[in-house]
């Protein structure tokens, strides 16, 4: 592992489990100078501190940026134009925003207008998490072999996302790149698609009142699993649903179809086609075990 | 617990994870003479032999449900009428057969017009199991504290009902009674329902082709863990989605329109009702945690 800085000064807005774990790999890999952390809750911001998580904290944006040789956006979807208008204009010139937001054209078309000349920005998905959050959650090992997606666009310069490659890669990443659409169509399929899935689900389930008492208690393993990701924030989910979707509608009425046709079989009773129904979406699971 | 023999002879027809785990448990809390273990192949069944999961073996059910107190069917659900009828007449005076299938209301009304004057049928369903089978998968505390639904009908003897009740809770279940279908309609919510959308949510992902490459292997943590259900046997699905077929496709259609009123939110969006949504479903699921 190299011990050249690679950024001497970074700048995360937001000290959660995903720039917190950002700040602790580089540090672990010895590539970064100075972290400052950015947010509006002081107390994050003082168990950052007190964690090693950040060496710095402020909650002015603007004076937190100011001299920052990588700015990383770490906030809720739907906040992050905001936070990218506030940053923006007080970056140094050569400086590089990115962001870890898990939608991106919106994103992308959003902020793209709002950067000044001489400062870059590099549009980026860490697809990695768990169901915690805060500075406390942060590990520096999160994105140890994980995908990073970035996504350029005609805008963006190709120093800046090199650089981002290779922050990314440093803290563990597979980075890849594909455009802005492509990312919000595969994330809208295996990541935002499930979790409308599951929370269909459970309201379909809970909301079942043939009988008095609240059949989930009868639910075993399988449904708690299986529903599990129906347990993650309402804000963030709305955010995501809001910001990707049309690419959300196409995957729900694909699913809609898929099921409609296990439906169909069901109702006629077809046995051998419900057998491969299901032996093909095994075979499938199976494939990516 | 109990050293007092409940069972002098036990046949299990099926020694996998359902039936052999059974056996375990009963022996373990020494309430059993003999156990027999019946099947088609002799491989399973000696592997069952050799780990003591049951004492004698044959391939002959007549022959090996002859002397038994009580017999339990532990065959996949479309095999449960056939096997019924091969081992009812064999049985002695006062018998009593019992089966754990997860269906229970076409099970019973196929079973019970077979039943002989003297011998007893007492429909049940031990909620458990994992995603292994065989004889090698069973285990003694694979019930332990989980629900057993035991589905008397007008027919059932009380005083079976009572040995069969006993007998699951010897092996560490909580005992329910409820009729067939409030049975079958609330497996179909929280087991069936889950397992079809499952299946067709991987199906509808794998097949989307927009992109040249498998899509799938973008998924994380989430996706895999969701969809694991998908990678169960294709031939018991099969037959539980057509002998609990009314009451899935209920559930399937409730399922239905909780998704479409997620889909009209995102398509109008519809910022506060889709949180609540997402808060609903939340709050339910993690009320079973």
């Amino acid at each position: 592992m190299s011990n050249q800085i690679l950024i001497p000064k970074l700048a995360i807005v937001g000290v959660g489990l995903i720039g917190g774990s950002l700040a602790l790999a580089l540090k672990a890999a010895g590539v970064v100078g100075e972290v400052v952390g950015i947010g509006r809750g002081l107390a994050n911001l003082e168990k950052a501190l007190e964690l090693g998580v950040v060496d710095r904290i402020t909650q002015d944006p603007a004076e937190g940026v100011a001299d920052a040789d990588l700015v990383l956006l770490a906030t809720p979807v739907l906040t992050l134009t905001e936070m990218a208008s506030r940053v923006l204009p007080h970056m140094k010139p050569g400086a590089v925003l990115t962001d870890g937001g898990s939608v991106k054209g919106s994103v992308a078309r959003a902020i793209e207008p709002l950067v000044p000349e001489g400062v870059h920005f590099v549009p980026g998905h860490p697809i990695a998490g768990t169901e915690k959050s805060g500075a406390e959650a942060a590990f520096a090992t999160l994105y140890h072999r994980r995908r990073c997606i970035l996504t350029p666009t005609a805008q963006t310069d190709p120093e800046a996302l090199r650089l981002v490659r290779r922050v990314w890669e440093t803290a563990g990443c597979e980075v890849v790149e594909m455009d802005v659409e492509k990312h919000d169509r595969i994330l809208g399929a295996i990541s935002h698609l499930p979790h409308m899935v599951a929370y269909s689900l459970v309201n379909a389930v809970s909301s079942y009142d043939r009988y008095e008492e609240n059949i989930l208690e009868y639910s075993a393993g399988g449904f708690r699993d299986f529903t599990r990701i129906a347990s993650s924030d309402p804000t963030m989910w709305r955010d995501i649903a809001l910001t990707n979707r049309d690419a959300l509608l196409e995957m729900i009425e694909r699913f809609e179809l898929s099921l409609a046709e296990l439906k169909e079989d069901i109702r006629g009773e077809k046995k051998d086609r419900l057998y491969d129904f299901f032996l093909r979406s095994k075979q499938s699971r199976d494939a990516i075990l």
